[in-house]
């Protein structure tokens, strides 16, 4: 049987992960990733966790090994609803504004599909999260890509595209504006308090939606907490994505969609269809962990780590980099990572091969462009190698830039 | 804002779960529900998971507590293929034909976006299972629906429109067949052999595919396991469908996809946009709990659990109902569900305002059909239940539709 002629058009959307692909070379054990967003395993407070997936599989089984609702897990509710007021002082909140979510992704997935189809828009920056695009493209979507500025979109950009729009006629077909309001994925930029009320003007004037993703706001390395957008504009007008992926365990999958009630109903429909529910065990154990122990206490350790690392990185790349005109950095305030972008002319895709042979590694630029687009950017995380293993990545770089740069008489 | 203004092409045909609204009755404490599909939470192993549970988040927190692949843990790969050798005598198959989801569910909904779209066709059963219908409506598909017959689907029937679709010349835009080979959900019926080697052949020469989902093919409780269509139709023709859910805990959420490799790593690129990975710990506690344990040896104070209270199921409906003509019901070999038929002109779903009242709960038919439909059906499960309220219950539904019959002018 012939696969490809019985694929759907959503099917022929779909794209292998090219981060994935990177990585696999990273393996190597001579090799330096500076590739994947993994937070560091160490990190995770495994014996704690491992008590209690013991003591709820055995105590909780009628919960923990059935099937449960798709909404999820209450209790996990209640801790979450506690935290977001504690983090972003957050009130009025209740169960109903809250569903459960295969890590971000799923919600990505599902906000993707209850929104958009091949007569719809939606707004990216660029870069923009790669699990952003994927979700977003399989479901044929038409996309407004607006240019990320330091503190955040470029909103001027963004306001005459629906303007155009609007001119034409097709302002209806635009469903939401999708934003990583902190430390940005890959570009480490966070938005700005002006242009988080400036974002809510224009949904308001447009009548859009906003889905702010902030899988990163508790890992802030400097600075203050910045109200989330979702605070700004009020459920009616943003719906805010979480995950205890980054602060937590990834392995527990769990992410969190919080909304206007009615936009939540709408997600438990879909992911009725999607997965019935999710494991009941991972939400437990988390709801129970964060009833015993406070995390924005046990996180802290984890945030001197990162910081720490982060700062390595940054005075890494001041040491090897400052000296080649042209290199400009993010010096991102928290999150996993730093995006680094050479002079003009550089396409760290075609670079790839030249790091290969140096066993340096990190992810292009090209791989967060929503149209497949050569880029002389790339992310690089700080979260996982060793200290002395950061610096000898960056002077690795600085030779893969170099070699690169002269061969194609860049600099 | 206006939500339903925004909903795309897809989230307008999305809906909630009927069951769950049904089982909301279910949880006053004098009721009898033979309304969820769901396994008696007693059969499960939980000092045994509990411990592995424990151990797998201490040592093994490298995997179990970080993000994993998309395609699922390689140690569970392993225990299923030999638990697939023993249970069906398949082999030949490696890793690579296989890949995890978040139970069956998830399975339904990725194979429906790889294949459907407004311009495809798919076979579907009446009546059908409910979350196949509900994971492929959402991409807009048109549905060919067949009857069921007592040994499977009525193979002259679709026969007669295939052929209609050839003649129009629009047999390219028929994508697959779905079945529920052994102890349907609802109708409880097993496709005979020679239906499965005949619906093989009617695959092969109008070029489908077929999607065979065999949740329930270990709860066997009388007679000869039958060769799945997998087997006989090979990895070319047939996906296979699989899920821990009713043999070791529906909490875990595994279902398993298990086919031609392209497929399967087109099932891998839908997973990653759809929620990247599983949890790693509900693969891994599964993959160890199968290396210590002998899953089929396990299973067997199970089946004789449900063997006994199909038992006394079937046995309450030959009591309260063989006097009743025009009553039928299907004598499952095995799984959940006995699948119960009213005379023509009863409506299950309007007798359910009868049901409320005498506090006994079962799916109405109409749940299970394609498009919108009355049906003179129901689904009941008899695996919750104590022996005693299971006899309750029937004599309750027997006095329902005594009640309803006679209101009605039917009986």
């Amino acid at each position: 049987m012939n696969l490809e002629e019985k694929i759907s058009k959503y099917g022929r959307n779909m794209s292998s992960s090219i981060i994935r692909e990177i990585l696999k070379y990273a393996a190597d054990e001579d090799a330096i990733s500076f590739g994947g967003g993994v937070p560091d395993p160490e990190t995770f407070p495994r014996k704690e966790l491992a008590e209690i997936a013991r003591e709820i599989v055995l105590n909780e089984y009628h919960y923990t090994l059935q099937y449960s609702t798709t909404e999820g897990d209450p209790l996990l509710k209640r801790q979450i609803i506690k935290l977001l007021e504690r983090m972003y002082g957050l009130t009025g909140l209740d169960e109903d504004n809250l569903v459960f979510t295969m890590g971000s992704q799923q919600a990505l997935d599902l906000i993707g599909k209850i929104f958009l189809d091949d007569e719809s828009y939606c707004v990216l920056d660029d870069p923009a999260y790669l699990g952003a695009i994927n979700a977003f493209k399989q479901y044929l979507a038409n996309f407004i890509v607006v240019p990320l500025q330091k503190d955040g979109m470029d909103l001027d950009f963004l306001e005459k595209k629906l303007k155009e729009l609007a001119d034409r006629g097709e302002i209806k077909k635009v469903k939401f504006i999708y934003v990583v309001s902190n430390f940005h994925n890959p570009a480490g930029v966070t938005t700005s308090l002006e242009k988080r009320k400036a974002l809510v003007e224009v949904a308001e004037k447009y009548d859009l939606f906003i889905v702010e993703d902030d899988p990163y706001g508790a890992l802030r390395y400097e600075g203050e907490t910045i109200d989330p957008i979702f605070k700004i504009g009020g459920p009616e007008r943003v719906v805010l994505l979480n995950t205890f992926s980054k602060v937590l365990s990834p392995g527990l999958r769990i992410g969190v969609v919080i909304g206007d009630k009615a936009l939540i109903r709408k997600v438990v429909q879909a992911k009725q269809s999607a997965d019935l529910c999710s494991p009941a065990i991972t939400h437990r154990l988390a709801a129970r962990y964060l009833e015993r122990y406070d995390l924005l206490e046990q996180l802290k350790p984890t945030i001197e780590l990162y910081r720490r690392k982060r700062k390595v990185m940054l005075e890494a790349l001041e040491e090897y980099f400052s000296d080649i005109p042209g290199v400009e950095w993010v010096k991102a305030e928290g999150g996993l990572f730093i995006w680094l972008s050479l002079p003009k002319g550089f396409d760290t895709w075609e670079m790839f091969e030249y790091a290969k042979r140096k066993k340096i590694f990190y992810v292009p630029g090209r791989v967060f462009k929503v149209y497949d687009e050569p880029s002389p950017s790339m992310r690089l995380s700080f979260c996982l190698p060793p200290d002395e293993k950061i610096v000898e990545g960056v002077k690795r770089l600085r030779e893969v830039v170099l070699a690169y740069g002269t061969e194609k008489s860049l600099i």
